[in-house]
């Protein structure tokens, strides 16, 4: 409130030196908005101070409002440039001289607007010739006749000489009965249709529409056009027929029959730069009617100019050019397609030129409404469009560019709506917007429909086999769309122009097919056993599928990008779709593998055997009676708590660091750039502008992008894991073993029913449940070489075997493990008074001393012998021989008991990682959601193998779970 | 080679067919290219064949290039329509007539065009008042006085009635010697000085230019606004002032001395819409030349409409409308700004209309060619810009919107180029380019130099403490730039367009400031021991700082973008260095702090305290005697090592997941896109559409932003962690409590030289150095409460406590570790006899005695007292008594020992990764980069503390680095 008191007092203070010094005005320098239209008839729009200002009496605005003139009958008294005044002439018969200012009697009659009119053929003459008034108008016929040939010239004012047309038809100004007048000219007796259909068809609305542009000039057109050889009503003609979507059928009294019509009729003139079907001084509209000549102009012979993407030959400049005519057949200009004659979406010249860019797939589209169409293209302009040719050292050539209308309708029909290459009916000449032709009663009226090329696609297509970036001739394909205009302001077309470039992809979709059911017969050939055998050859068929897919990636990733000589171009978005089918394909097949390993994984079956044995007594305090007993001291469980401990913890170890890869893909897709390599555009530039032309992604190419990123830096981590972290910093694997032969514990792994793998751990010393001291002792003395080696048969290194095991075996080991597995069964099978617990350590103690003396070759009826694998095995990972009465230990030194973690299968996991990565990428096509949810992925399938691993472990080897920390 | 014999017998063939079908033409379509241009002068360009034609005999090429004429003294003889016949006019002395088809005796001379010229003040006659031909031609003067007032009109064929002016000052259509004649005009002798200087300046080039416009109507304009108030003459003099930069000084003939010599003349008009700078019948274009009037102007009233972001009384709409003018001073039109019309770059009309959202920050720039200039705009135009002011219910206001001309000159000074509003001089009117000044010798020359408005700014600024949205009366500042035409085609001129939005950020800069001086108050007031409480005082200066940062940083963002009425309005990103330097400092002093924590717990003692006593007697062989001898069975040191294992792998246990906090902000800032929150503008949309304009990021924005989404990620995740799943699934902190009391297994902890942890690890059944049975029975024995309870204390359950120890014991503790530490000391120390590893384990038994002993309250000058902390020590974290008699154990059931852990020090680390992330970004503006590069710090940092943790452990309790996998 106090603020608004002293504003008030501030603002009558200013005002008070208003007055005195003029310096400051409190109001808010405001106006109200009043415009031209707003003034009403006896009111102008003062320009000056933007308002409405009352004429003057006797006064009324003129028609642009914008000043006053005198009202019918009043003529100007004074005018001094800022106002004038008006005064009634006299005499009732009298009428306003022609500039305003004087009155005049009228030999004629007073026209409607007040000023003296004259009969036709006659010009009014209010001074005489040396500018004196005279006091009556006269009227003045002009003499038509030879050798004055003269008629009233535009304002009627004089006599001047009559246009050609008449004076050669009927060696007069009037035109005479025996010819035809017609568009102010005059035409002698013809061939033509006397009666012309002015109708401009509008066949996606049904309608057509009685042109006013055609029923005036139409026929004037093709008269001048065939009889005078008019250059400028040949085009215009033409114009008409471009109007009318270039359809003709038998009717010759259309606008495209009447051109057909001089056309045929001008045979004679010979054809326009040696082309046959250009008409001399007729524009060029079609390539003749034959069918099945569109493939033989578009794919018979490549242009002379190849394109290549890269270095000094770099050629991806398409520069089209377009002779530009008006509507009335003038010809404007020659103008360089590009900066937005031919792009309707208003955009940014870098954006809008990259169109043109060989290579670059372009889509540019935006909704325009119907009014900005209506004030921004009054009239069409039309464009024959060229493609600039520049050889080096030669003259600029220009090769025509095809237009496939596909509006166009030969006899009633639209043929050119179809794929099928033989039915089109090539043509020329384009124009954008036409809202000339569908003006019906006069040309100033408003039009009732008008028509948009709302959809622009340059289409170039590669010579098949080429090397040297040899393209067929492009082709310009256009379609209309005809808008009834109803409200112009919120009526609104989408409009597009779009370059595509194509070449024939059947060769490299055959290879694919041929690959894909290759495999699929591979499959189909082990039919019998579907179920069973698709889990285990879901992993060969993953990897075909896979190694397909990212070599098809990457072929056109190489191939495409790195082109030099344009030789292959990209499949389009619909092409791609069968390649998204075979990564769903991979990936779909990878999971169910993946999926089966996890689930042999977390049920394999693990014991640790002790080989420790009590060293000596140790008194006990028997519970309650206080009384010491000597008995053998129990062997310490904690060296087997440990090694379970490690086993737990080495579950989910990696070849790679898992989140490391998917975060060091996501920095060099995105941060580096690399996703650019997959955008539409030859260009292999890894940073754009932001005001560049983006391209859309090309699914194969971010495919290939990705998976080979993934690859890539899945392999350097694996080369630095193997050669340099295992060797210099720590190998986990290693240590595992190395833990079990210092701790004097052997771990049987058996991940089928009859096959496993067997670590030996029986310490070197005997015993290792010991102190420190020894302890110390014990590592020193092996680091120096002092004691055995560690294998299982004497003087071997061979710690680690795959052990084929025999169904006795197995049999005795199941009978044993019995009641702890029973431990989780149903109740009722328990007997009640056991305790379950003791149970399962009697068990355990059992299956130590079982295992232990097998071992040691105590039992002979499961008996074992230790032999090296062969080659061949090695390679295929089976064995040949069946465990029927020994079973088999194969050396393995190369840890192949890994299988059983995460750390053996790490090129299924890594394939894994990289489908799921791609496949949610092909589906979002945003890397960023990929490696989030990769990262998720990773993230809850490690948590369910070390959780459920957990489990399993604990279950399986008696461990209590909470030492698995 | 084949290919290539096929294709020409196809082509042979093809030509035979030519002729009798037509049908298929084997060349390539292609023609070279013409343009008229190329033609010369005696042939012309065919528009229908597109080729150069030779004219006929006799003829030459019109002007055009699109036809041919018949050569001077030469007459049409027939005329087709297509082609022209020529003829020499027979007789030497004979002209051709005006239409071209006759030849005519001249009454005067023969012009240069061999066409009749007549004198001045006469029209040629060629044919009597019926169009007959006349046999020579006549030069009939024109009757200038009353009351024919007759001249010849344009064409000088006719007498017409003469420009009034003539008329009302001579009272004839000759000027006659007291009156001047200027501009096809004549002015009674009048006020205005008579000799004008039609000079441009062209301030930046040093440079002034001669112009032929100003010279052909720079007086006549003049003369015409001041003695006819001729409105257009007024507006075109306006225009001229406009185009020499509103410049003006004491001359008062250059344009702008004119215009106001007939402002200060024609005060008796009043004024135009009552503004009183707006001089009636002129255009307005000062504010008065008063200094200091400009911030009166701006910054006196707000609009009457205030701006709001949200919901239903949403009002961002700037809605400006320009009165437009021709450099003739024809009034055009009124035109709505936007689409294009101020914005020189051509961009698409959504992007381009964004410019007019309410506090949006646009900025659109762009390089034009000078060509494009010169074709684009071959006359100025210029804009009277208003904003629209559209209250409901009320017609439309208009508000002049004030323009600041930066080029403007005041007496030779450029004072509007610096910021002191008070020096600045507000004007109206604006132009864009201006081609038409510089043109020298004819108006139809090309220009010498260009001006192009290349900055145009409008500027909203906020009125200070609104809750309304008001702002104050908009500004445009317009930078012109004066260019040389030297080659158009390659030369180029950077043009932008912006709208900038301010308010008076003083206020929350001082709060800022406040703070953040307090806090530098604090420290100094420390100044003594500088550089140590630094590292000590750097924590909590670093949280000082980043509560501030993340304040100012939320305070934006959420009244920034969340407010309904405008009441701020962003910084500029000038005014946000000063935040970024706040966001530095505290992520250098949270590096510090960070720093120095990781340095304490890589250096922490530890001891494990093993209580576990043998149990009997083993027999154990003497080396090389093979007898058995009997001695105390050793303790097992694989508990100690089962327990170093485990504090190894938890060192780096978080409460949080941090690789997960990465992903997950990741994730929420670019795929659900919060990260267009911190864009300039006030829409909230997570989704743009890439087709919309995007305005730049705000720093600050970002920063709230980014450390937003990762406290409040970061708390949900403490959360999760802290309710879920420590207590359901997994607390690594209490299972290693456990692990301690099962493997009766106790940790001495000492982070400082007297100040540590205690973990009390007695096993409550004596012994843990045992078998699976024993192991079950008491885990057992255990969970039923059969056993006595685990603290240090009877009956207490309390196993962890901070201690502070005396220094008498530490002393003893270091004496006891010296010939451990001296292991890896200089080895001249050490007795070379001696061996290092029985030293330490040495060192390591009577270290466990000791400690052992201690705690068993053994020692009585070495005791302790156990006690609970109070509160306030609690809260401050720090202890009030010194132990200097008794060691202090205070009671911690917080498990605060997890201070030297990762664990325990969760807030340092997170805000840590939040500063280290955000000052990547802002250093980067790529929250990408800023995650991948956050996620290899806590890699990094977790690598250093893991590895070195680790080989700290082995150090200081003896266990072997083999056994800490």
């Amino acid at each position: 409130m106090a603020t608004g008191t002293l504003r008030a007092i501030l603002c009558s203070f200013s005002i008070i030196f208003l007055f005195k010094l003029n310096v400051f005005s409190c109001q808010q320098f405001s106006i109200s908005f009043q415009q031209p239209s707003d003034c009403g008839v006896d009111s102008y729009f003062d320009i000056s101070s933007l308002s409405c200002v009352k004429c003057g009496p006797n006064q009324v605005s003129s028609k642009s409002g914008l000043a006053c003139e005198c009202q019918t009958g009043f003529r100007v008294l004074v005018s001094n440039g800022a106002s004038i005044t008006c005064q009634q002439c006299p005499d009732a018969n009298q009428g306003v001289t022609q500039d305003g200012y004087g009155c005049i009697h009228c030999f004629g009659s007073v026209g409607e607007s007040g000023k003296c009119q004259c009969p036709k053929g006659s010009v009014l003459v209010e001074r005489d010739g040396n500018g004196n008034p005279l006091n009556e108008s006269r009227c003045e016929a002009c003499n038509a006749t030879e050798p004055a040939f003269s008629a009233p010239d535009r304002t009627g004012n004089r006599c001047v000489r009559c246009e050609d047309s008449f004076i050669n038809s009927s060696q007069s100004c009037v035109c005479g009965a025996s010819n035809i007048q017609a568009g102010g000219m005059c035409f002698p007796s013809n061939n033509l249709p006397t009666s012309v259909v002015p109708n401009v068809i509008f066949s996606q609305l049904a309608n057509s529409v009685l042109s006013a542009w055609f029923s005036n000039f139409m026929y004037s057109s093709a008269a001048a056009c065939l009889l005078f050889s008019n250059r400028t009503a040949c085009q215009s003609l033409g114009n008409m027929c471009v109007m009318n979507m270039h359809s003709f059928s038998t009717i010759n009294n259309d606008a495209c029959g009447l051109y057909n019509t001089v056309y045929r009729a001008t045979a004679a003139q010979g054809s326009s730069q040696d082309i046959s079907y250009w008409r001399a001084n007729l524009p060029w509209l079609y390539y003749g009617d034959q069918l099945g000549l569109a493939s033989r102009i578009l794919q018979n012979e490549p242009l002379p100019v190849g394109f290549s993407f890269k270095w000094a030959q770099k050629n991806t400049n398409i520069e089209l050019r377009a002779a530009v005519y008006s509507v009335r057949g003038e010809f404007l200009r020659w103008e360089s397609v590009g900066g937005g004659n031919l792009q309707l979406c208003p955009d940014s010249p870098t954006r809008q030129q990259s169109a043109f860019t060989f290579g670059t797939a372009y889509k540019q589209s935006c909704v325009l409404t119907v009014s900005e169409l209506l004030n921004g293209y009054p009239e069409p302009v039309f464009y024959d469009v060229f493609l600039v040719i520049q050889k080096p050292q030669e003259v600029k050539h220009l090769l025509a560019v095809p237009l496939l209308n596909i509006n166009q309708q030969f006899n009633g029909q639209s043929t050119n709506e179809g794929s099928n290459m033989n039915n089109w009916l090539l043509t020329r000449r384009l124009m954008l917007v036409d809202t000339l032709s569908g003006r019906q009663n006069s040309l100033s009226s408003s039009p009732g429909v008008i028509r948009v090329a709302s959809n622009i696609k340059i289409g170039f297509q590669l010579v098949p086999n080429t090397q040297k970036g040899q393209v067929y001739p492009p082709l310009m394909t256009v379609t209309y769309s005809d808008i009834p205009v109803t409200d112009p302001t919120t009526q609104t077309v989408t409009v597009s122009f779009s370059l595509e470039y194509t070449m024939d992809q059947e060769e490299a979709r055959v290879k694919t097919d041929v690959n894909c059911s290759w495999c699929k017969n591979r499959i189909s050939s082990h039919r019998p056993t579907i179920m069973k055998f698709l889990v285990f050859y879901a992993g060969d068929l993953a990897n075909v599928f896979f190694i397909i897919t990212v070599g098809t990636g990457l072929y056109w990733l190489i191939f495409f990008k790195a082109q030099l000589f344009v030789s292959v171009l990209l499949p389009l978005p619909a092409q791609e779709e069968r390649f998204v089918v075979y990564v769903g394909c991979a990936f779909a097949l990878k999971t169910v593998q993946f999926l089966h390993k996890l689930f042999v994984q977390l049920s394999v079956d693990i014991f640790f055997i002790d080989w420790e044995r009590p060293r000596g007594k140790a008194s006990k305090h028997v519970e309650g009676s206080g009384e010491a007993k000597s008995q053998a001291s129990p062997v310490s469980i904690w060296r087997t708590y440990f090694v379970a401990n490690e086993w737990n913890e080495i579950q989910t170890i990696r070849k790679i660091n898992p989140t490391f890869q998917v975060i060091a893909v996501l920095f060099f897709l995105e941060v580096v750039g690399f996703s650019n390599l997959a955008l539409r555009d030859p260009s292999s530039d890894m940073r754009r502008s932001p005001e560049a032309y983006t391209p859309p992604y090309s699914l194969i190419l971010r495919y290939g992008v990705a998976s080979a990123m993934w690859l890539c830096i899945g392999l350097i981590q694996m080369i630095f894991f193997t050669v340099f972290h295992e060797r210099f910093v720590e190998d986990k694997i290693r240590q595992f073993v190395d833990l079990c032969s210092i701790s004097n514990i052997s771990v049987l792994l058996l991940s089928h029913r009859c096959f496993g793998y067997y670590i030996h751990g029986r310490s070197v010393h005997g015993h290792a449940d010991t102190n420190m001291d020894e302890m110390n002792t014990n590592l020193k003395r092996e680091a120096e070489n002092l004691c055995g080696q560690r294998g299982l048969l004497p003087n071997s290194d061979t710690q680690t075997f795959q052990i084929s095991i025999t169904n006795r075996l197995r049999a005795q080991y199941d009978r044993i493990i019995e009641p702890i597995n029973r431990r989780s069964g149903p109740s009722r099978l328990v007997d009640a008074s056991a305790n379950p617990c003791e149970q399962s350590t009697k068990a355990y103690h059992t299956m130590n001393r079982f295992l232990g003396s097998v071992i040691d070759h105590a039992h002979r009826e499961m008996d074992y012998i230790v032999k090296d694998k062969l080659l061949f095995e090695k390679l295929i990972g089976m064995e040949f021989i069946e465990p029927l009465d020994k079973s088999i230990f194969y050396n393995d030194d190369s840890h192949s008991f890994a299988d059983v973690l995460f750390y053996g299968n790490e090129a299924v996991l890594l394939i894994f990682d990289t489908l799921f990565f791609c496949v949610v990428d092909l589906g979002s096509q945003n890397f960023i959601l990929a490696a989030v949810l990769t990262y998720l992925q990773q993230l809850v399938f490690r948590l369910i193998r070390n959780g459920m691993g957990r489990r399993n472990l604990a279950s399986k080897t008696l461990v209590d779970k909470r030492f698995l920390i």
